[in-house]
């Protein structure tokens, strides 16, 4: 099923042959495994104290005629239990777990009780609106749902080998795909929600089976075609709609992003995970139909987020309102939405251009969004969570401004809402692909961690070995624990922010600037085991500065080292930060700090402190500059929130 | 009725012996009447083209039985055909003008009409909701329009001396009289809107009548006591609520200001302009009675807004959500409210305080209102308006960001809810009442405009002449035209933000220092006609910066000349101006064009941009100080949005 591809250069390594078993990641999968997705299944169980029920799990027992109830929740709940058999799936793969894996044998066997005889599963319309299934895709997230648990039924086969959960997918998707197409008699019909798309592409690669990649293409295409299906469904249902009232749809097309045919797309508007979700899928279809034209707009789309529309931490969304894009170069800092999940979708949509394209600008913002805003959503020890990743807090505001509310200065332990949390969980525990790919001569290796990876490659079997500290330290060794004179090119990703590399194969220094191209040093050679390879990538902390057509950080700067983006904290620094200042030929010390969170590399550097102390009660005054040097220290920004309470601020003003 | 109040220490001049006939003012009188008023009755005739139908007229000619048809508009519709009234009123003091008072004759007429026998007058409850009055204080504005209409029927009466519109003011306030109040049987309510409390004041200033002072004390006083009012006002009518839906109003006591009796209200908090009328009806019943208590209330909340919740311009609100403030020192200058409206209403409540208490504190906040948010509210051909005015202004983010959207680039030409367009007609028309006011020996002047008055003083006729072209030039004459040997206290204020001052009386230089007292310089002599002082008040410009504390400014400084402050615009200074800095010590440069936009003091200075031609495609890279000098041009805030649309800044950045 990979032969067809046109575009498609790379393909991923099934995750059971990737391990991710030292330095900083292994302890997030430590996490994941050990508390996220235990405490996840707390919440879905709503056993988990002060917490919003979720009430997700009974919904199934309900549908499946287990239990009596009404159905709770959010229209989409079902989506949270999905994706936590999904990250279940994965982390079966990574380490088995007897315990877990009964666990979501007794979830699946819930499923399927609750499928219809149709195929048909929705815990929402079997349980509350039985009869209105497919009247409201605009609002009621019935194929982003359907999208969630054919994720898992490939995840879960993937690792486990077992299928009933797949089978139970195909089932839907074969009923889905019973209903929606161009065919007479058909809708032709498309997500309110997109991830459907991915989800089918996916399955398709497991099963092989084409309908599922037509079905996905289908939905793309038919996207923003006129006239509207939204307005042709909305006017069968007689105006009445799940969320808002008798509003017509055509208030919010670039919302869901069918303002016009995909293809024609060239600006990110609208609900940013939506948009994410969608634009991955394009990229996956594109290169599993070579279809040039999507392909481009994929990276016009692509460009459009990262030069216009994307936060230093690799974050988008710039308003609370529809959670969405807004325009080039509004990316505000104290109404940021930022939301966890798109940073996620952020993510799955540059690691699918990688899979087309070796260009480390994708990898980058791959890297930017996994050390920022994406671990920024987790507090360290896994039990609560950032919906809005913010760039500025100010916890007063927060409270008592309704413009800043969705900011919270604290994390929440699990949300009404609660896509985020198991959103962090499936993804990290499917980091390994995130890590390596493989094309037909060459393995990439697009992120750093302390991992092992097999894989078939130069007609035979290979292993390598990666050891690093990163993103602490930049040395990486690559050691070659199996190959037997094999010719096969390693391709190591240098980051777009690192200006200084070095490069040793067994201790031979070697140019990186001959082997480079668009980001990636291409070791092309006969491999064989012992063969070791040492990259050096400095990590010189620096200022870093906004194009100024970005208004709101005019005279700001923000500080980067590595991959890392810092942010400054109360309790480090004080009550308002505002008042701090950094001189731009200051000088950024680091220093390791093992017993600061787990260990982190904090950076300290001489400030000025506006004196707040000689001001009288005034609020305006004439012009007086009052400042004493301070100590300014920066911390990760993904840390922040994890000790007291109390302001931060990422973009540091300058002078 | 003057003789009863202990506080009280000055009292209005009548608005007929007031007469603004020179300088910046006369202009804006000129405009109000010619053009203002009689643009309002077009409007409120749903005869403006392009703008929102107001259907206040036609709602009273139904509700009089003259025409049929159904209610349109807010459910406060009446209170912009008051305040028109009101307008009128004031302008026939001015300047006498038979049609216009014609006019308003007809309008009283069929407010007569509209009038129940037993005293009630409202649109929306005899027309649509006959027999529902009184049962939603919370949020139906009957007594808010009640109150406008009071207002309307003073001014009116106060300078036409015809009595119709004050009989029917007498006749619905003493029916109101009979429905609220702490008698067994009658209504404990208060308003939802305040506003009558301030208006029954005047009305019982006017008649004499105290018992439209007491009803006006029994709101006040009933506000805030528990049980809340609107609590059980809410389950009366069965939880059904006007705007919003069944919501229970104990979610937002703080926003009707009644979360505590007024007395224990230290903070400001909720719906900005209810919160001034309020506080302007306190000082009112404190000046009235004596009420030590309520007074020092009021010197804690003036104290509040104008140290810790006012923006540079005199604009209060900082959220758009509930119109309202927020706490201290958050003053966002993006998502800014500040309501023309609430502008207006800090000046009531600033000129209301001038009566119990001679401070400049008082009349600086009154001025830098007036000079600033109020006349930013109104373009300079009386034409189109703001109802929040912004202190910066990002077209693309008002079109295209919804945090930002309630900030438009552009005056309207009317407003749906239309209450800040009347309400600029109304206080301008009225402005000789916040230039003078007299005390038992002193005249005092409180803001400089070319402007003849006359009143009893020193035991007889006392007459002044002041000339000046403030304030734009510091220099103000009051030439004694009417005195026979009196002796009295001529004083006149010293400005905050003016450092130096001089003084002559009769060409020979006096001393300021000695004559000055809590912002006011106090000239006590025999006055003979021909006496003339000349006071000079420097006007040099000045950069100006923010508390510490004020963290959307820090970095930055606003300029500032005399009272007015100033601002960019994009059409002198170029597109982005977030990318413009000022130094420190840079020099301002004024200037008076007469060309410009009938006349003005512009300021200019040399500064730096930030060079964007140099950037690639990068969002974010490593800081590199890259800036040419420019030089930057200032204009007076209140004239910003007269040329091309554009953007706008107040807060500079500085280096």
């Amino acid at each position: 099923m990979e032969g067809k591809d046109p575009l498609r250069t790379a393909r991923d390594i099934p995750l059971k042959d990737i391990k991710i078993n030292s330095g900083f990641w292994s302890g997030y999968i430590d996490l994941v495994l050990d508390k996220v997705i235990p405490y996840q299944w707390d919440a879905l169980n709503d056993r988990v104290a002060d917490a919003a029920p979720s009430h997700a799990i009974r919904n199934i027992r309900i549908a499946a005629g287990l239990e009596e109830g009404e159905f709770h929740g959010m229209v989409f709940q079902d989506s949270d239990v999905a994706k936590w058999l999904e990250a279940v799936g994965y982390s079966l793969a990574v380490r088995p777990d007897e315990r877990l894996e009964q666990l979501a044998d007794e979830v699946i066997d819930l499923l399927e009780k609750a499928q219809q005889p149709d195929g048909y599963l929705n815990t929402y319309y079997t349980i509350k609106e039985p009869g209105k299934r497919w009247t409201n895709l605009w609002e009621c997230h019935e194929l982003y749902c359907a999208g969630h648990l054919i994720e898992a039924g490939v995840a879960y086969y993937g690792s486990t080998g077992k299928d009933r959960l797949l089978k139970i997918v195909c089932r839907l998707a074969d009923h889905i795909d019973s209903v929606f197409g161009p065919e007479e008699g058909k809708l032709r019909g498309y997500p309110g929600h997109q991830e459907i798309e991915l989800a089918l592409v996916k399955l398709y690669r497991m099963t092989g089976e084409q309908r599922y990649l037509r079905l996905a293409k289908f939905f793309i295409d038919e996207r923003g075609r006129e006239p509207y299906y939204f307005d042709i469904e909305y006017e069968k249902r007689g105006g009445r709609n799940h969320w808002s009232g008798n509003a017509h749809p055509s208030g919010s097309r670039e919302y869901n992003q069918y303002h016009r045919p995909v293809r024609q797309q060239d600006k990110s508007v609208g609900h940013a995970v939506r948009a994410v979700y969608m634009y991955s899928a394009m990229a996956d279809i594109a290169a599993e139909t070579g279809d040039e034209e999507l392909l481009d707009a994929c990276r016009t789309l692509f460009d459009n987020i990262t030069k216009k529309q994307m936060y230093i931490t690799g974050g988008i969304g710039s308003t609370r309102h529809g959670e969405a894009f807004t325009f080039d170069y509004d990316l505000p800092n104290d109404t940021v939405y930022q939301e966890t999940c798109a940073s996620i979708g952020l993510i799955f949509f540059a690691r699918r251009m990688l899979d087309i394209e070796k260009k480390g600008v994708y990898a980058d913002v791959m890297e930017r969004a996994l050390y920022n805003s994406v671990l920024s959503g987790m507090a360290l020890d896994g039990r609560s969570f950032f919906y809005c990743n913010p760039m500025e807090v100010w916890p007063e505001a927060s409270m008592k401004n309704p413009d800043r509310n969705h900011i919270k200065p604290v994390r929440q332990k699990w949300y009404g809402c609660a896509c985020c949390p198991p959103n962090i969980a499936r993804f990290i525990a499917s980091l390994g692909r995130y890590i390596y790919s493989v094309g037909p001569e060459t393995i990439y290796v697009h992120l750093y961690a302390g991992s092992e990876v097999k894989t078939g490659l130069g007609g035979g079997e290979v292993a390598l070995e990666q050891e690093t500290q990163y993103p602490w330290d930049g040395r990486i060794s690559i050691n070659i624990s199996k190959a037997e004179d094999q010719r096969f090119v390693l391709a190591l990703r240098k980051p777009g922010w690192c200006t200084q590399a070095s490069l040793r194969i067994n201790g031979e220094e070697c140019s990186v600037g001959s082997r480079l191209k668009d980001g990636y040093i291409y070791i092309d050679r006969v491999w064989s085991q012992g063969d070791r390879v040492d990259l050096y990538l400095d990590m010189e902390p620096v200022l870093v500065q906004a194009h100024p057509r970005l208004r709101y950080n005019a005279g700001k700067v923000a500080i980067q080292r590595g991959p890392i983006v810092y942010c400054l904290e109360q309790c480090d620094n004080g009550e308002n930060l505002a008042a701090l200042s950094i001189p731009a030929e200051t000088r950024l010390e680091t220093v390791y700090d093992s017993g600061f969170l787990g260990g982190a590399v904090l950076i300290k550097c001489q400030g000025y402190r506006t004196n707040e102390d000689v001001w009288g009660e005034d609020l305006y005054s004439r012009l007086r500059i009052d400042e004493r040097p301070v100590t300014i220290r920066a911390v990760p920004y993904f840390m922040w929130g994890n000790r007291e309470p109390g302001e931060m601020l990422v973009w540091i003003r300058s002078r």
